[in-house]
């Protein structure tokens, strides 16, 4: 990946820049009800996730953000982040959801690197594999990530 | 969860429905360049999914849809699916990209049924497991999940 460093592009954390066991906190992201609906209405227009009244019935006893809105929240805070990891390529994840997320819901996205290697079929690049949690405001985690991925090494390095 | 069954809404398939091994096509979905920009643009702004030009330089050599974006529309083929099964909570899901999705990509879900029990918390409901799979108009996987979720016993039952 070209990683551009004009005046609109932050300076992004190369593979050598990351050492496991950094744990960082990389933004926060408030869930409206608002945006609970829209995006279920767009991507996962199940009963309980469009339709206030099924969600009072449903397991969760109300509205809940739908799995993968909850990815996305994840997905976003990172993206913003001005010195994110220069990811080239998701390789593969496991995702669990311990909390529902309600209306309200103010998440806060932390990141640990567990494990980092260079990448056997790719030169320049390294594998990072990271726990990757959001918490919400009682400091509870309502999604926990673990995740590898490929990150650019510094060039010329 | 109660189902309703009004008249927009299809009969779902509860946990007594459902057979390990069980192999369905769900439905299919096109995923567009503006779909991708947009997707990205809202939820994983990298700019390697928002700016074309930065994608022709990056390790997929040219537009390619967010990972956040892959799974949303393996939810939204699901959720739209007239005979779905009567899902409650997802609990927990493993994710891989084995190619990426690019512009003009037509997605099929594919979803087998490979494990199923009882909830022991809750009464009422059942843990399926499945695999599900998107793959592409070449018939190459692009999307694997593999995910457990409660879904509900047939009323009565």
């Amino acid at each position: 990946m070209v990683v551009r460093r004009g005046k609109e592009e932050p300076v992004l954390r190369y593979f050598e820049d990351i050492e496991v066991g950094d744990v960082r906190e990389l933004g926060q992201h408030e869930v409206s009800r608002e945006e609970i609906l829209r995006f279920a209405q767009e991507w996962d227009p199940q009963p309980f996730h469009v339709d206030e009244a099924v969600a009072e019935q449903s397991v969760f006893g109300g509205l809940t953000a739908s799995s993968c809105h909850t990815y996305a929240v994840s997905s976003l805070i990172f993206s913003r982040n001005a010195d994110r990891a220069a990811t080239a390529a998701m390789l593969g994840l496991e995702l669990s959801f311990p909390k529902p997320v309600r209306p309200g819901s103010v998440l806060t996205l932390c990141d640990a690197c567990i494990e980092k290697r260079l990448s056997r079929s790719r030169p320049g690049f390294g594998v990072l594999k990271s726990r990757t949690a959001l918490v919400d405001q009682e400091r509870d985690e309502v999604f926990v990530m673990t995740s590898s991925y490929l990150v650019a090494c510094r060039p010329g390095a």
